[in-house]
């Protein structure tokens, strides 16, 4: 059987050079990684990573549980988990299911059962099912990517912010009768995110003396879902709001599908905010709240390193950034649409 | 250190039976497997899942190759082997990228170098990348999702057949002028089963006299995409077609979102059909081919185990059922449409 000393002899390097780069732990040269790539190719060899991780007591493989809807907002965060953890040489280990499942429950104890990990990147948790405690009960760098995480190094947006920056926008421009599209005082159908977003919503109302109008429409947070509740709410014109702020963009854009489709014009008619600056956004000239998923992935993979580095150091929360994008979608509302 | 013979002691089963619990290798009633990881949690154990690997020769990991596009083919496919491998006990390692994207070729030959699996499914292979070769070179059991695999079994709808049953229903309903929205002859840019599409798109057009109305309009397989391509190809009323063949649903939302937002009647003066059934189809009352990827992918699973069992099996290929839905944005052309 072909060994690494083979692999090594032939790529004309150290060993320890050899295992190296191969093994993607440690420093060697991209020219190097690729004269043993090559050398291991053309003898066939196959490192028997367990072994390899015995010997070091590393796995090379981080843990990634996240929800696995066909959501903008994950496809581009678990983008750039991968494109950070191959760029560290660190393999990722995907378990998608969504928040608060049973199937979720399931992975989050096989998981920690198996202890396969150098560490564990873990999306979305929901404070009620108590995944955080379970997974730093396991002693393995934890990093949290999204609102709640007290205790775990973090990485998210402002959800209250940034649903008070949308409200704030529409009330800027004159309106009153604001409906908030995404959520609703029922706990356990959405995310700890979600609802982060509706109390944003509310105190921009409330800080606008608009208590009164405070109205949340709840819908799933999808394209189609959001339609068909946008279309139900949008239907009876005397119970049509001037504006809608959306949960995300996914439920803003759901809403001026609905809207195009009931010939309601946005924004002469209602206006639209969103919060995520989604790719399909500029396509519907959709004024939103952006967040750079992708950045938020490379983030918490930084500050899973840091952390495996470091148990000691403090917590570090980042706050990434949102930032009002204004396109075509919110406008001043016409006089005889203001009630 | 707390050792599995203690879990096993605290569960009250054998010390094989808390192995096979907790490594999910092996049969293990859902009952016993609470007990056993209750107790497993209850003593803060983990097994060394390396040295379990070891002993096995197992890592109870099945890499998964495939594109990362925010696309829902992908999504709704990863869904599918995810939820299939943890039923299994498996765990996914996600290795995501571009088809043939120099990201993707370094992922290959990690995987191959690293040897951390039991098996490969690879998503999307593509012929001129070597892929399936250097995939093949390891020995380990590999499932090929997609139109591309000669020497694995695979799973995947004939997409030749697919585009030419969707085109059909555009000639049988009178269409002559019908473009194919979503590849062009430059190879380079699609994939393989992109270019399987534009065959059978261009098999119909000729089986129907239809050759010197060939017509190939190359987008990207993505919304916004597909919407600026169509724009631009429906805004000059003298070549607008009267039909459009698209490569995915993807495309020809993006197709309807185009005319909607010219004015353009869909299926009045425009008819529109996509492959995929995608989960905006019903919104958009697209008329499409439909496939279940979540199946493909739990239908990979098996075909992957069932190679572990038996390497020298003969050869399995699954073609996945794909039919026409009708819906309303295709139609009789317009006698005025009609050129």
């Amino acid at each position: 059987m072909t060994g690494i000393i083979d692999v090594a002899l032939r790529a004309g390097v150290a060993k320890s050079t050899a295992s190296r780069a191969l093994s993607g732990n440690g420093y060697v040269s991209a020219e190097t990684r690729e004269r043993v790539e090559r050398a291991a190719r053309e003898l066939a060899y196959s490192a028997h990573s367990s072994a390899s991780s015995l010997a070091t007591g590393r796995t090379s493989t981080i843990g990634v549980i996240m929800p696995m809807a066909d959501r903008w907002y994950f496809a581009e965060l678990l983008a750039g988990l991968q494109q950070a953890l191959i760029d560290d040489g660190l393999d990722l280990a995907l378990y998608g299911a969504a928040e608060g499942s049973e199937e979720r429950a399931r992975m989050l104890d096989h998981a920690l059962a198996g202890r396969r990990f150098d560490g564990i990147i873990a999306v979305c948790l929901q404070p009620g099912a108590h995944e955080l405690e379970r997974l730093a009960g396991t002693g393995l760098p934890l990093v949290s990517v999204g609102p709640f995480a007290e205790h775990a190094d973090t990485v998210t947006i402002d959800d209250v912010v940034a649903a008070r920056v949308a409200t704030e926008h529409l009330i800027d421009l004159g309106h009153e009768d604001i409906a908030f599209l995404g959520d609703a005082e029922d706990a356990d159908r959405f995310s700890f995110g979600e609802r982060k977003r509706l109390d944003g919503y509310r105190q921009a109302m409330i800080a606008a003396g608009l208590e009164d109008r405070i109205r949340a429409v709840p819908t799933q947070s999808t394209i189609p879902e959001a339609f068909a509740t946008a279309a139900a709410l949008l239907a009876d014109r005397r119970k049509r709001p001037t504006a809608i702020a959306a949960v995300c963009d996914e439920a803003a854009v759901g809403a001026i599908i609905a809207a195009q489709r009931l010939g309601i014009g946005v924004p002469s008619e209602l206006s639209v905010i969103g919060i995520d600056d989604h790719r399909y956004a500029e396509m519907f000239s959709l004024t939103t709240i952006r967040q750079n998923p992708r950045e938020q992935g490379v983030e918490a993979v930084r500050l899973l390193q840091a952390r495996m580095q470091d148990a000691e150091a403090p917590l570090e929360h980042v706050i990434s950034p949102a930032t009002l994008v204004a396109r075509q979608s919110t406008a001043v509302p016409r006089l005889d649409a203001a009630r």
